[in-house]
């Protein structure tokens, strides 16, 4: 698996593209919404007050854009943002959006309906903050972000919604070909702690890169927001809410591997690039940068159904709410990693693994009612 | 007709494409190289005498960029010209690289060939130039260059290259339904002045705007490479090289309405957004904007069969060679306009067509060998 070439969201805007299957992300960065403002108005200050001999724009870009609805609306979030802080100003600050995303992604997709904001804007000019959005710009920026991106110092926000759980790899000794997690994509209750570490250490190694990477990038005094799947309970790590989540589909894979459909070693050797971290993981690993300010740090919860908007903690009594559930759950995980699915096992197998899948969600949403934590972290570069 | 989403070369890399088809292209960036590699130099002392708090990058945008081989050929030639002024610098100025064109552009094509560029220049490390490659990061930027596409003063240099020669829109007079330019798509012997003057004066719109907003977006001194076709003699507006292409290709859609398989309104009202100006036409409009200072100009000639590379004057003698010359110049030109020619008359009459306009192209080869006019200028902001 080249995790540059390999990883990316299912492409276009048919019924089982991301764009069409991303409403979890959605109610993400919905969440993430104040303080990403709060961020959005300290950078306008900082663009501001830094500006070089043109004045300069202000400079944010979105690290994992995808192609869908929500690059445009991370986008519009930010430019709202601007334009309250920048109240009626006159000759209000530029700002130059960047949308990074690897290669693999559908930007052609995106940079056809960026004039679907355009409009937006022009339709709502009777709205009086809406008819103030500031100029702006808008590339698309190809590339890992486990790469650098941007010459030195040249950045004022950096913004990343369900991203920073992936790896830049699997771990070498786990791609290596030994079979360390048989039957297996991610850790699970029966995973050895020594393949756990491996995972662990590759979050440590990612992110501490990342944020290396990102400082460099960032204007001094520069902000960033992260919003990424994480664990709840830092010693949890065999059964964290995530966990069940590439558990069930690695049951429906053995399902498969069962009927003869796909070989046992096939799926002996796919192992996910991710790692869903702790807080107090994330803290520390920030922490030792010695690079940035934790600004702001929470960790909200987000059902597993990105159609069910209910708080309530009870189970599914209904077998036809959790079925109806199982079949959302799996459709916006099909639209994450189905590509990465097709690659390794191939595109035929995908109708029948996800509809087992949604079985396989089912079934457990009628024992627990699952959520996935996402940690949100506001970052002030040092 | 809606420039901004209908003109766009062929897309993918296919037989059809304008990725396979743009020899022509190449050659003229090629030919341009000296004042390239001589403005690329200029702009790069400026972007490091004009440094802002974090060294400031050297910002280049090529506008029109399109996708294939020439799109990487622009960014390495630029690459490799920074590298030879640098020389071994111990710090090597980082180059920030915007790709524009149109949102229809495929720029999925062009992110994922990205790689090769990398790929190239570990090839070639042992090249002492070559290895020397500044840090770059390359962006994709969509929309039209007669729109903003930069906040103010953040660029060190523009290129493009074929492209000038497309205007913003088709002339509102002409657009508007009635028969102007009866049977054609542009200038010809038979278009009456008024048509003619219809065309410039959209000319000569189109490029004072784009000078004025390149010249805001521009670092002050600021340089720009523009290639675009053009007209060799300022007088013969009526029969100039550009207007056989376009008339041979309108004479082949003749040929498809009298075979009843094109209706007459439908080439009617079919007009090109498109001028070819004079040497004279473009230094007119470049003074009038007095935003720019000429640093050069000049106007070379190149064969319409890409792939002949003889500079010989002599006419086509052997039908062979001429009716291979037709197919040739039939595909550069079905490459470039084909989609816009699908999206008004149905991508059905496309094979047809285009056979057809091979056939005449090779019998007026055999009459006189046509070149293209193309017109380099190298301009510094005020």
């Amino acid at each position: 698996m080249k995790v540059e070439r390999d990883l990316h969201m299912s492409r276009g805007d048919g019924e089982d593209s991301y764009a069409s299957n991303s409403r979890l992300q959605e109610k993400s960065i919905l969440k993430t919404r104040p303080v990403l403002h709060k961020a959005v108005a300290a950078a306008h200050a900082l663009s501001l007050s830094s500006g070089g001999p043109g004045g300069g724009a202000m400079v944010v870009a979105d690290l994992g854009c995808s192609s869908g609805p929500n690059t445009l609306l991370v986008v519009s979030e930010v430019l709202a943002a601007v334009a309250m802080v920048a109240g009626g100003s006159a000759q209000p600050q530029h700002v130059q959006f960047f949308l990074n995303d690897l290669p693999g992604n559908d930007f052609n997709l995106v940079f056809r309906s960026l004039d679907l904001l355009k409009n937006k804007k022009l339709a709502a000019k009777d709205r009086r903050e809406e008819s103030l959005l500031p100029p702006y710009y808008v590339a698309g920026l190809p590339g890992s972000f486990y790469t650098r991106l941007f010459p030195d110092h040249c950045v004022h926000l950096f913004h990343s919604s369900y991203c920073l759980m992936w790896r830049s790899k699997v771990p070498d000794e786990l791609a290596g070909g030994a079979v360390l997690n048989e039957g297996h994509m991610y850790i699970w209750e029966t995973t050895p702690q020594a393949v756990v570490a491996l995972y662990r250490r590759q979050f440590q190694e990612d992110m501490s890169l990342f944020l290396r990477l990102r400082h460099r990038e960032l204007v001094p005094g520069g902000h960033m927001v992260l919003a990424f799947l994480g664990r709840k309970k830092s010693k949890d790590v065999l059964r964290g809410e995530v966990s069940y989540t590439w558990g069930l589909l690695a049951q429906a894979l053995q399902s498969l591997v069962k009927q003869g459909r796909v070989k046992k070693d096939k799926l002996d050797s796919f192992n996910l690039p991710f790692y869903a971290p702790s807080m107090d993981e994330v803290r520390d690993v920030i922490t030792r940068s010695q690079a940035f300010d934790i600004t702001h740090i929470q960790l909200f919860e987000s059902n597993w159904d990105p159609h069910d908007d209910d708080d309530v903690e009870m189970k599914m009594e209904e077998d036809v709410a959790a079925v109806q559930s199982g079949v959302n759950v799996a459709r916006s995980i099909r639209a994450v990693i189905g590509p990465l699915i097709a690659r390794h096992f191939g595109e035929h197998i995908l109708d029948d693994l996800f509809e087992l899948h949604a079985k396989n969600v089912a079934v457990h949403l009628q024992k627990v009612k699952t959520k996935y934590p996402v940690i949100v972290v506001s970052l002030q570069a040092k």
